[in-house]
């Protein structure tokens, strides 16, 4: 165990708290040197979650931030905080503690470690305040194991307050460059630490549900030698002597995987856009969720499969991570989200005559703009009662070159999308895996036959019929954008943690929103 | 079902085939037209796999690719293969196929994909050379699906022989180059198709693992604003109107994340550094596995995690991948794989001590060169029979800044590798938490500290002790080296998917090997 008292750094008032001869509990409290694996103490360190009636009159040692710290009289509370759980802890004068030890206790700057020794205590009254309702812990012993800075750049109960009581009752919120230039500490409110966990938990379930289907992962390269899917909004990379590029998509390497007989594939990775524009769907830095599969003979054995796996998603948030939720919509609340099984599919012309009578103009072969997606999504919530739909048919000018075209109507196309509360979320299609066909729609798009020969030439030894699609997962604020939007400004290292959170958000490019009630459509009860 | 005979190409024979008005089976067999999801038939189809003796006598339908074809007399032998897996079919004039049929049939292309109507027999003698050894199929009908071009750039068979008996036989291999330039069919071996298998179960099984062990699961940003981690091997994106970097490791932000309170954390992803030297040790592009945590006391209760993540990962692979094992063994035998539970722990001083036993001559300082960590391989599993095993202390010399000193010993470090079959397969340290001594070991590295401000910031505000490793996973083959290194040469597309294999295999950077013995170590038996 590190010596207590043995400090590197001083509290406010060192002199006054060391220099205590008559401290009879000097020793129960203090800045412990820092934690460089000198001993390995058996010590037990306890959860803050597991803090309940049935640990009562235990005495235990707790490892948590200081969140806050009241001083009254001979008493001073503090709510030690892990992740996000949180417990009320008592110092009071009297046998374990002398009145130097309360002392320090409320002097300890907010947001340090400390190791506590208490014993915990069930309450006649509910602490409201506190995750950990029925107990409190009366403290025997308590080192600071880090210290913080005195001065927090934001405080987190501010960061948690939803806007509209911040509006409404003229209470503080934390403005986002705030909360991205102190990433680190926005991180820790409760709100954050449930969207990281249901980002975590999402690419697990995508995974899960995949690999249970029959599905190899795959790992596709980032670095490549050609702007092979056209060369608009492509980043070049100083390569030695040479130029590269970042791929804009897996793409052409998932295909070519289905092409390698690999049947079922998907990865999860980054992908790279120099878009210049400034919306939360247009991003230079995302990651995606990509699926690509072969079929038998209609590109709905895949279509199906994808949306079963996004219900399949959406379930397992439901049943395992409705702590997560909660806490979400706490915050951010928004209506339950729906979805039916199986998933309501539309035909693109079905949509437009939707979009029509309610008053939108639209060629048969104009393509969505954000609004009428957003339009559309609610006439569709009003009509079928899901927000969770696909939309399937698409006019073939809208659609890249590899889309395979309808072979009954020239003018569509064998693609389709995913909407989530009137969001796009996942765009797909059957891919042409005929080389011939593909040349001549590559050379109606007006592309270099050249920069795609290899991308054509997989196909040309066998390749079976396949559709796919892909999901913008989460947008990553790589701390860029700010220096480049803002003539003079830095761009700051310390916003480059920066996960939108899950399928549904796109992100946004421009020091993003951590989670907006409209950003988290699907993490809701059915 | 698309309509047989409606051929968009044509058979090296069409004339003779089509012309044959007294052919009897002319609706049983062609090519049919390219698939374009006109229609949903409810024809199953039974994957190769599954045809085994409890079929018998039963009417299949059957995709696959005709792997070898051979006419003799009236009969047409052809293997038909799925993935790894393969069958011999039988066309023979009589009742349901025409001597033109069993012409139509010896003349497909090889690797042609097919859609076959058969009878499953039972044979007398096992089919040695095929994956269902007890039965085969006598086809009824035979459509070709997709056609492959008539000259394949490389032959399967080839692409699988061991190199030994290459040598020794004189039979053919398939080279490097070749392999990387016709990826796509490369892929297509059963080895390949193992190793590929192997890689997403090693993913699934570090996951698996991790979520278990309550990890968060976080995606890191690769686009950075400045070269954070040095300076050195970055390469350099050009962004709009700036400039932005490549992230070299995911280190700062999973950093970030465990001040930020997520306690445990991994992720998966690509990893960029800019080494200009010809080896399989220095990739410009692979894949990481990493993981961070915070510890309480010491930080062996990180390192003795990620072992047990590892031995998690070897038991899960000998437990659910034997066939796939078995697949890569056929064509690079190597020695079965040994490890310990726990795991062999051995400190820097005492590998120098064997080393120098052996007649190494090395300073208390120097880092391990690649022949020596070898030799240490060889020596550890001499003595300890254990191709696993963590070497704990290293010099601080030989670590990076962050790394935290050993309070006991200042020329140690609280750092450790983990070496598979003598390679260093995981590099890691307790990290300095507490800024005044990061700032004074950036300093003593010569570091600019305003470069790395941001990250010194993040452990101001309480930073629990942590630890963590990174394990470089796969090689990325992504097409440039080929034409850096041979001033002229194209970089070529089709070699871009490229995955070396999985842990203990680094990859090679300059048109790497698929999978070699050595770059095997343990996905064998115990």
């Amino acid at each position: 165990m590190p010596s207590a008292n043995a400090s590197r750094k001083s509290q406010e008032k060192p002199r006054e708290i060391m220099d205590a001869a008559e401290d009879y509990a000097k020793e129960r409290y203090g800045i412990c040197s820092m934690i460089q694996s000198q001993e390995k103490p058996d010590r037990v360190l306890v959860w803050v979650k597991d803090l309940t009636v049935q640990k009562a009159d235990e005495v235990v040692w707790v490892r948590g931030r200081v969140h806050t710290s009241r001083a009254k009289g001979k008493q001073c509370f503090l709510v030690l905080r892990q992740q996000q759980f949180n417990v009320q802890a008592l110092v009071a004068v009297g046998d374990h503690a002398s009145k130097q030890m309360v002392k320090f206790a409320a002097n300890i700057n907010k947001e340090s470690i400390v190791d506590v020794e208490g014993v915990v205590r069930k309450v006649n009254q509910k602490i409201g305040s506190c995750t950990q309702q029925d107990v409190e812990l009366h403290v025997q012993k308590i080192y600071v194991i880090s210290l913080a800075e005195p001065r927090l750049p934001l405080q987190l109960d501010d960061a948690i307050r939803p806007e509209i009581e911040g509006e409404e009752e003229g209470r503080a919120t934390v403005n986002q460059d705030t909360r991205l230039d102190n990433r680190v500490i926005d991180l820790r409110t409760s709100t954050s630490q449930a969207v990281f966990r249901l980002q975590s938990g999402i690419c697990h379930l995508f995974r899960e549900t995949l690999i249970n289907k029959g599905f190899v992962e795959i790992q596709t390269p980032k670095i490549i030698s050609a702007a092979s899917e056209g060369g608009a909004n492509v980043f070049t990379v100083s390569y030695f002597k040479n130029n590269a590029y970042l791929a804009q998509s897996p793409q052409l390497y998932k295909q070519m995987c289905i092409c390698a007989d690999f049947e079922k594939v998907f990865c999860i990775g980054p992908v790279f856009r120099a878009e210049d524009s400034n919306t939360h769907r247009h991003l230079t830095e995302f990651v995606g969720l990509d699926i690509e599969m072969a079929f038998n003979y209609h590109y709905h054995e895949v279509m199906e499969e994808i949306a079963d796996t996004l219900v399949q998603i959406f379930k397992g948030l439901q049943e395992r991570f409705q702590t997560e939720i909660q806490m979400v919509n706490k915050q951010f609340p928004c209506e339950p989200f729906k979805f039916l099984e199986p998933t309501l599919r539309l035909e693109y012309c079905e949509a437009l005559a939707m979009l029509r009578e309610a008053g939108v103009e639209m060629g048969d072969e104009d393509d969505l703009s954000t609004p009428n997606e957003k339009l559309l999504g609610r006439l569709v919530k009003e009509k079928y009662d899901t927000d969770f739909y696909i939309l399937d048919k698409y006019p073939l000018a809208v659609r890249p070159f590899y889309t395979m075209p309808d072979p009954r109507n020239p003018k569509q196309s064998n693609s389709y999308d995913m909407f989530m509360r009137g969001e796009e979320i996942l765009s797909g299609a059957q891919r042409i895996h005929d080389p011939q066909l593909l040349t001549e729609r590559a050379l109606h798009h007006g592309i270099d036959l050249e920069k795609i020969k290899a991308y054509i030439d997989s196909f040309r030894f066998g390749a079976p019929p396949h559709a796919g699609g892909g999901i913008v997962f989460t947008g990553v604020d790589n701390g860029m954008n700010q220096g480049l939007q803002q003539p003079g400004g830095q761009p700051n290292a310390a916003t480059e943690i920066y996960l939108a959170s899950h399928p549904g958000d796109r992100g946004l490019r421009h020091r993003p929103v951590p989670a907006k009630s409209t950003s988290l459509p699907h993490i809701n009860g059915k």
